[in-house]
């Protein structure tokens, strides 16, 4: 997996910070995870090929996060795009959009296929043999839901080696590699893990931008080894994150450390802050493996 | 008065430049023309303090002239403006708009009013006592307007030094200023040119952006000191701009001769073009003052 941070701060785009957008490659698919104004000059900008984007995620309707969606449908559609585009998000979206594409008199030559959510508990919204996507419902002002990205268990790997001297036929690799023992040349069952290796553990990561303090998200995103949790404050400013329903560095860190997460990545700064560090600091007070998003930043995992 | 071009590309936003965006300093009104993505980052970037902002003219319902209208208007929320705004735009952006704050639950503080436009013949939309604003239907693939920013005449010079030597009571000057004779403190009348200058004259600015090539509007703008035409195309893509309802550099300046304009700005470049200068070399064959928009540049006049 890799995470591409395009825009991490809250609020308004300002000549040096985007609000939020990230793009997740993960076994061949590259999915969009938000995409406030400018995001599509963000992907330029950082030569992502956002021509291989076919699904999109949107947490919910606050203009910084979905502002910059309606610029990139209708540049595709000036890139004479012809794939499938693939769109989660809160039901009024399409709306939106259809309202939008109307007015111009510009309708996409490529098909545009919205998945309207509403649903307030957890759910599978994608899914295909190498990955699913399920919903994390978030506690914020407005109809909000964060996005757990799981790897699929993989394939064994086959040792070629031993398999070649355990004289298998290059027929049976397939099935090795799905875990299956086979008969070899001379008739002999050559036993799975005699010849192949275990397939590399799956990855997964959860999104959860913007949310209040809330510890329901908990069982959903357990275990995951990279978290991406909201940070609009930090814990001097605790009051103004309760009645915004936003988080701190701090009760960040609390889930991270509650969900047992490989790591946390904090992001959604206000931009009353000048210094970054200073959530990095916080939130290592309660949690040992913390990392800054920054517009522009990769993370692989 | 005093332009500054934020955007002046068509289509898609790209990393170095903008869809149209301008704004007009003209007789303390700061008036926004067309609001592509990204504007409210240009007018950041260009340091124009936009809370001065109570105006602005959206030309048409195209994306790359409006879809950075509702981040603005958002950000002016989050700046908790207090002063009202004016919109000037085609019918169905208020619905747009609307549509998007309701989905977030997220109301202005301040007015938001919008003035739809529908009328397929030029009319007056704006006045005050300095300034009046109005349409130029333009002939494009939807409902599109310019826009004729028009001074009203101002008022007279004082030559202070003639005024004094006909020892004029300074109670007076308001009335010579206004263009009236006064009598002086020994009873004498004074007649009003002999203590005042003309006013300056009064000057005027057409933007004419999207539009096929249209005499029609040559007698609305007939004289303007300043006439900013898109020039989508050069002229050897002439084929291209007649479906798409553009003009070439050419005939933008064809237009600007016959209105007998004292200065052509040209603009609404395709990104297909490497080199500018050739718009301007094209325009230069037919009218003689042409300047290139450029994202960034000021011209005040």
């Amino acid at each position: 997996m890799k995470l591409s941070i395009l825009g991490c701060y809250s609020a308004t785009p300002r000549v040096n910070t985007n609000p939020t957008a990230q793009v997740l490659d993960i076994n061949n698919h590259m999915f969009l995870i938000d995409c406030g104004e400018g995001t599509q000059v963000q992907l330029r900008k950082h030569k992502i090929k956002f021509n291989r984007i076919k699904h999109i995620f949107i947490s919910h309707l606050h203009g910084d996060h979905f502002f910059g969606l309606v610029g990139l449908i209708s540049t595709f559609r000036l890139l004479t795009r012809e794939t499938d585009l693939h769109i989660y998000a809160p039901k009024g979206l399409k709306e939106v959009v259809t309202l939008q594409m109307k007015l111009a008199n510009s309708w996409t030559n490529y098909k545009l296929i919205f998945h309207e959510l509403n649903s307030k508990t957890s759910e599978l919204i994608f899914e295909d043999n190498k990955v699913e996507v399920h919903t994390i419902p978030l506690d914020h002002r407005v109809y909000t839901n964060g996005f757990l990205f799981k790897e699929k268990k993989g394939e064994r790997k086959l040792d070629i080696t031993e398999a070649e001297k355990a004289n298998i036929n290059v027929a049976y690799y397939r099935k090795l590699k799905q875990g299956h023992d086979v008969v070899n040349e001379d008739d002999v069952l050559i036993m799975n893990e005699s010849v192949t290796l275990p397939a590399n553990p799956p990855k997964s990561y959860a999104f959860c931008s913007d949310t209040a303090y809330s510890e329901a998200i908990i069982p959903i995103i357990q275990n995951v080894d990279v978290l991406y949790h909201e940070s609009t404050f930090l814990d001097k400013n605790e009051s103004l994150a309760q009645p915004t329903k936003h988080s701190t560095a701090k009760q960040a860190a609390m889930i991270a450390k509650k969900a047992n997460v490989g790591q946390l990545i904090l992001g959604h700064y206000s931009t009353r802050y000048d210094n970054l560090v200073d959530f990095k600091t916080e939130a290592l007070t309660i949690f040992k493996n913390v990392e800054l998003a920054e517009d522009g930043k990769t993370f692989e995992f």
